[in-house]
Order: C-alpha cells, then sequence, then structure tokens
C-alpha cells in the first residue's frame, strides 16, 4: 500500500471516510478490551498452580534450621536467597528477599533516603531540591512514586541500546541533586530494549557529582525471553560497579511476579554490603520477617533455578504467539504507511508503538470510544507528559489471541484514521 | 516462707548461700531455653495447617470478580476486608488489608507522616521536633519505629487501667510537637491489661494541640483470650472518636499474624475515611497489590468470623496451662517474700514482672548466664531504659510446657537471688 504522506489529499480523504466507515462499525460491537497492563494471562497463571498445594506434608523448617510457619530469618531464607541470587545474577552474600512487591521495595528504598539519606549521606527530605533521571519511555509506577515523594524528573531520551549515555553522564557529573536513575536494563518497559554491553559499562562507571547517587536497576525481565534461541544478554551491573570502583552505586530489583503470580510472588533486593548494612538496618525496625512460607512455596516449587528456567519456556510458549501476533499485524497493516514505528523486542511484557508526532492521546482516546483500553498516552513519561505525543505501549499478555487479534484490528484502524487526519491537517 | 525484708541479715546470708548453690547447679546444666519473644509454640502452629492446602481445587475468584492469582484489587478482598473488620470491630468501609505485617503498616504509617504529614498537614520531617508518648512498659518494636525516626519518646506510665490519663491528656493538650502515642489497647505488651472503658472514652475526647496528632491502636491480642468465660473487653475507639468529634483521631492495626501464622498472615488497618483516603494515596504509589492468594487462603481456611473465634479456643487451650504453670509458680515461690509483683492477664502474649529497684538487669544477666534468655530488660521502656530498672517481661507461648518450668524455675532462682543480694547491698 502507499505511504500515507505519499497520498494525494484526495486519496487520503477517500482513506478517511473508509476507515471511518470502520470505525463506526466498529463502535457497534459493544467490545470490552484491555491491552493496557504487563498482566499475564489465565493461561500463564495455570502454569504456577503447583505452588498451591507445594507445602503440604513436607518439611517446612528452612535451611538455617527455623520452622518457616514462626517468627524469625528476616533476610530471607536461604532457599530463596539462592533461588532469586541466581535469577538477578549475583552473589548470595548480596541479596535480601523481601516481601511480594519489588515495586515496594523500590519505593521502600527511595523512602528511607528521603527520611535517612543514603549509606550516612544528608536525608533527601533536608535538601533543597532533589533530581531524578527517568529514561523515557519508561515504567509510569517508577515516575510515580518520584513524583509522589516531590523529587523532580528528568527525563532522558531511550535509544536502542539503551539511555542516551552522553546525556546520563553529563547530568550525573554536573548536577549533585541528581540522587537517582531509574532503568529497566532488559527487555524494557514498555520498549523491550535491552542495554548494551557498552551502556552497563558506561553506568558502572560513571562518576556521579553525588556521592549518594544510586542507580534504581529494575531488572524486572531478566528471564522473560520470548525465544529460546534468540535471547537478549544484558552483564552484570554489580560486578561491573564493583571493578569500576563504584561499588555502592547501584541497587539491584527483582521479583517473582511475572514468574508465579503477580501480587503473591517473592521480591528481592542485590546491592553492595554497603548498602544492605543501611538497608538491613532499616528493615529490622519496619518488619519481624516478610512471608517465609511463601518464600519455602516458591523454593520447593522450583526446586532449583534450572526448574525456574523451565518454567520461563512455558510462559515464553504461551506469549510468543501473542507477540508474534501483534507484531505481524502491525507490520502487514503498517509497514508500508509509514505513520508509525515499533520496537520487536524478545521478552519481557510490551511492545512501543510510536505514531506520528501528536497522534497517540488521540489514538488512545479513540480506542477506548471503541472498547479498547490501551495504556494511557503520556503515561510512559514522567509527569505523563510525552512532549512529542507518539509513544504508546502495546501490553499483549493478558487478553486471548482472540481478544489480542480484535483489539489490535481496533487499535490499528485508529493509529490510521488518527495519521489521516493528521496529514488532512482536520 | 518470711518476706525477705522481714529477715535478719543473718537469715538472709544463709538464704543467698542456699540460693548460690541452687544456682551453681543450675548453670552446669547447660540449659538452652527461651522466654523472650512472644512466638506461638509448635502445638500452635499446628492448628493452622488446613491453611496448606486450603486452596488446592477451588475457586480462587474473589468477590469483586478478581482472578486473585492476577494483579488488580489494591486494598484487600471483600472476604479478607469482612474477615479482618469483624476482628478488629469496624465498618467492612473502614478497613484496609495490607501485606503479611501490622507492624510494617504502623513503620508505614510514620513514614508517610515524616514524608508527607497527616491528612494535609506539614510533613513531620520539616518541623523542629516531634514528639510521641509512650505508655510503658510497653512494646519494644514500636519504640524502634519511633526511635529510627528521630522522634522523641515520652514516657507515659502505665495504670491498671491503661496509661495514665491525667497526663496523656496535659501533655497532649499543651504541646503541639507530640504526634502521636502508642497503644496496645488489649491485653497489653507486656503487662496484659485492658484498657477501662473510661480510658478509651478519654482518650476519644481528647483535645490535641496538633492538628495531626493521631493514636496508634496497636489492637495485637484483641481476640486472644485465654479464658472463654473469663475475657476483658474493650470498647471500640473508632467509633467513640467518631462520637466525641475526632472522627480522624486514630488509626487501629491488627494482623493475623499470632492467630494462623506469624510472617505468613495478613495485616489491616482501620481508620476514618478522611485517614484512609491519604492512606490510598501512598498505597496505589507503593504497590501494585497485597497477596490476595493469601488473603483468599485466610478466608477460606477460617470461612468467618465464628471460625476464627473457634480457632482461636483452640490456641487459648494450648496456651492457658503455660500461663497458668508460670503464673502458679510465681505464686508459690514468690508470693510471700514480697520481692516481685507481677500481672495475671487473661489473654495476650506476656506476663510482666516487677522486681524490686534496680533489679531487672541483673535478674536477666544472670538467666542468661544460666541459659535462660529473657527480653532484654528495659527493652518495654523508649530507649531501652526502665529508669526504676524493675520490668521484666516473661513470654511464656514458645516453649513446651516442660521447658517453661524449667525456665521459670531458674528466672525464680535468679529473682530470689538478685532481691537478696540488694537487701545485702552487695
Amino acid at each position: 500500500m502507499k505511504p500515507y504522506k505519499k497520498m494525494s489529499v484526495e486519496e487520503l480523504r477517500e482513506e478517511h471516510a473508509k476507515l471511518l466507515g470502520m470505525y463506526d462499525e466498529a463502535k457497534k460491537k459493544g467490545l470490552k478490551l484491555d491491552m493496557s497492563r504487563g498482566k499475564p494471562g489465565k493461561e500463564q497463571l495455570e502454569l504456577s498452580m503447583g505452588m498451591m498445594d507445594a507445602l503440604t506434608n513436607v518439611e517446612l523448617t528452612c535451611e538455617q534450621g527455623v520452622d518457616c510457619r514462626n517468627y524469625g530469618v528476616l533476610e530471607g531464607i536461604n532457599e530463596a536467597k539462592r533461588l532469586l541470587s541466581a535469577m538477578i545474577e549475583c552473589p548470595i552474600e548480596n541479596i535480601i528477599i523481601y516481601g511480594n512487591s519489588s515495586l515496594n521495595v523500590m519505593y521502600d528504598t527511595i523512602s528511607r533516603s528521603m527520611t535517612h539519606g543514603v549509606m550516612g549521606s544528608t536525608p533527601w527530605m533536608k535538601l533543597d531540591k532533589i533530581k531524578f533521571l527517568c529514561p523515557a519511555p519508561g515504567y509510569d509506577r517508577h515516575f510515580a512514586i518520584t513524583e509522589f515523594f516531590g523529587i523532580e524528573m528528568i527525563t532522558v531520551p531511550m535509544t536502542s541500546k539503551g539511555p542516551d549515555m552522553d546525556i546520563v553522564e553529563r547530568l550525573v557529573s554536573e548536577d549533585a541533586s541528581i540522587k537517582g536513575i531509574w532503568c529497566v536494563p532488559k527487555y524494557s518497559n514498555p520498549q523491550g530494549i535491552t542495554y548494551s554491553d557498552d551502556t552497563v559499562r558506561r553506568f558502572a562507571r560513571l562518576k556521579p557529582a553525588a556521592k549518594d547517587f544510586r542507580i534504581f536497576w529494575d531488572n524486572a525481565y531478566g528471564i522473560h525471553h520470548l525465544y529460546e534461541d534468540d535471547q537478549d544478554y544484558l552483564i552484570e551491573i554489580l560486578a561491573e560497579c564493583e571493578k569500576a570502583g563504584n561499588p555502592d552505586m547501584v541497587y539491584k530489583f527483582c521479583s517473582t511476579s511475572k514468574v508465579t503470580f503477580p501480587g503473591s510472588g517473592i521480591a528481592a533486593i542485590a546491592s553492595s554490603e554497603g548498602n544492605l548494612k543501611y538497608i538491613r538496618k532499616q528493615m529490622s525496625i519496619q518488619t519481624i520477617g516478610y512471608d517465609k512460607i511463601n518464600q519455602l512455596r516458591h523454593t520447593r516449587f522450583f526446586k532449583n533455578f534450572d526448574g525456574m528456567v523451565e518454567h520461563m519456556k512455558k510462559h515464553a510458549a504461551i506469549l510468543r504467539p501473542k507477540f508474534e501476533a501483534v507484531l505481524n499485524m502491525l507490520e502487514e497493516e503498517l509497514g508500508e504507511l509509514d505513520i508509525a514505528t515499533w520496537t520487536k523486542p524478545k521478552g519481557g511484557y510490551f511492545i512501543a508503538l510510536d505514531t506520528m508526532d501528536g497522534c497517540a492521546r488521540k489514538v488512545v482516546a479513540m480506542c477506548k470510544d471503541a472498547g479498547v483500553i490501551m495504556t494511557n498516552a503520556g503515561a510512559t513519561f514522567p509527569y505523563g507528559i510525552d512532549p512529542k505525543d507518539t509513544n504508546i505501549r502495546i501490553a499483549p499478555t493478558f487478553p486471548s489471541t482472540e481478544e489480542l487479534i480484535e483489539a489490535c484490528k481496533i487499535f490499528i484502524l485508529c493509529v490510521k484514521l488518527v495519521s489521516v487526519e493528521k496529514l488532512l491537517d482536520k
């Protein structure tokens, strides 16, 4: 098909009338579809049903010799530390197991920095101005945390190799009020980009003006590959930071939310002994301990990291056709039109599509009117404002493939319609 | 037996020699006993083993129609709200279900006040001085939270009816830097005291100088009775505050930590809609949601609040003989000596004993040397300092009855020995 930009006004008007007719038809269907959140689908949840009775008639004492049904073992049972340190690729000494949510751990980490500083630094609440770098498009819930604490967010553009490191290096070395950066380094949310070796090494070698600058390395999709034989590889930043003489500069986060059950998984933080010392201090005040029974449930269910890897292959088998269905439809319907670009991730939970400038918001609104919920346009940027209004996050995991195809048709229709209207300057 | 204080020096010396001999014998046994923490014993944990497979082959969708295995339902599933609102005696609209630890909810509540204030007030971190009233003896982990945040703690004496309300009323109305008070209103930690109706009503009618003053009402032992036919009754403070025109003045906390499994239970906060609005705002930033599967597990296991009450009777049947064993031994061995007083709780997890002035620390140290771990002397007071050095917390729940008797013998021996030494001015 002819690229829209090469169409005459007449041709565009014709296309517009056709698309509008289709859109009006679609609206009549009264659809109720959701491509907005990164939730696993029902079929994926079934994969972990063995968890439900993983603890019947088994020994409930962990390797430390503590009955997991009772108080004790603040930092997590050894079995869970071993499993999640393999997942997050760090020595078992560098990990602490938390409750059900890595987002909560990130929130707590920032909250602690606000009230108590970082490794003895001035509490951030006592400083006039605090800033965070926010590679964008990024994860809306990260930005929500920094906004909640009144931390000024500075957008850093994403490239195909990760955040624009020229900008990161410059800002971090110049401005001591910049205290952190949000990163989803592997199969990033929403683009599915994995940071290149060079990007990770440049992160590790940052020379921050602020001593209490930290990289918030949210490795949410570290083992969430779509293809067994075509995986992205991310180099391990804790070791890189150590090598670069910045051992304390990074906090790594992970969870089993999209491995077992969202909301009922186990989360972890990995960092240097220097950081962990302060984290432990807070932890010992905040709680007597996290849910060890759930930790044990996870370790008994997976047995070991190999078991988890095998489990992830089953997730991949379910997700692959969904991602491919979306990508094929995008290619087929939009591939020649020159009105949108999109990422082709090898893992993670999202595809990101960029419309022509100033179209994203309208596309999402039109989708909604036709019964298809997309993530709010702008949500992938700090303060919910996408300066060019182009980025749309597609979350193909939750709907069934049939629903997904149905939703995608509407979405593509809306992208076309809004693009034609823009070209017609309507 | 003759009260020690009526003994002659000769008699005391004789007693001392006898006790010292017994103590040296006891030390040789190499005991390893623990009466320090409020942990349920193994037999109690067995009561909840039905939880382990409560979710096999059952519907996992909650009343809101959400699959509990997936994201969604921030504030807790209806079933859990109904169960815990019955437990905490509040309308279902006034409760939010959290994760595994009410201590964590209290920590988060204070942390939020530090960074964001209370219902729009100035963040406590931005104020020069913040103080909390700490009825003491009280719960060491409460005091640890306020200390961690640099909040000045003011000790308020406990009476047999709760905190000394004359002092509470005066301080709260005079000093706007007093922002809160810690309360364990029923079967208090460590004394097992239940606040009288008058005390609760005086709490509800406080006229705080600080608008953002809050009562932290940790109803940790609300349904933890020892006797079915002889229970303490606590009037419901949320309704009392509402009646008194102070609807927003109290946060109530509870959990199932000592109902099902410590660390693997579910926790809740109950408060006015005014407070909940701000709590929800934080929650929505802090997490996508708590462990709904564990919420469902609890509600399926208990079926309803009656089921929970029945369950608590089984706990009582296990705990009653332990409490009675300790109380009988104290009465028998110390009843006539006039060297100690102690509480006789009808519920909860602790007995508190007061030695003669200046003896507690020494008693606990001697116990330790003989292999019996007691809660640190002073732990029940702010900053770990018991001004008179008299209070010792006895936690009879965790050891078996045999171990308990063994440990109690040593403890009583140490109380006698240290008392004699004090009277001999050694």
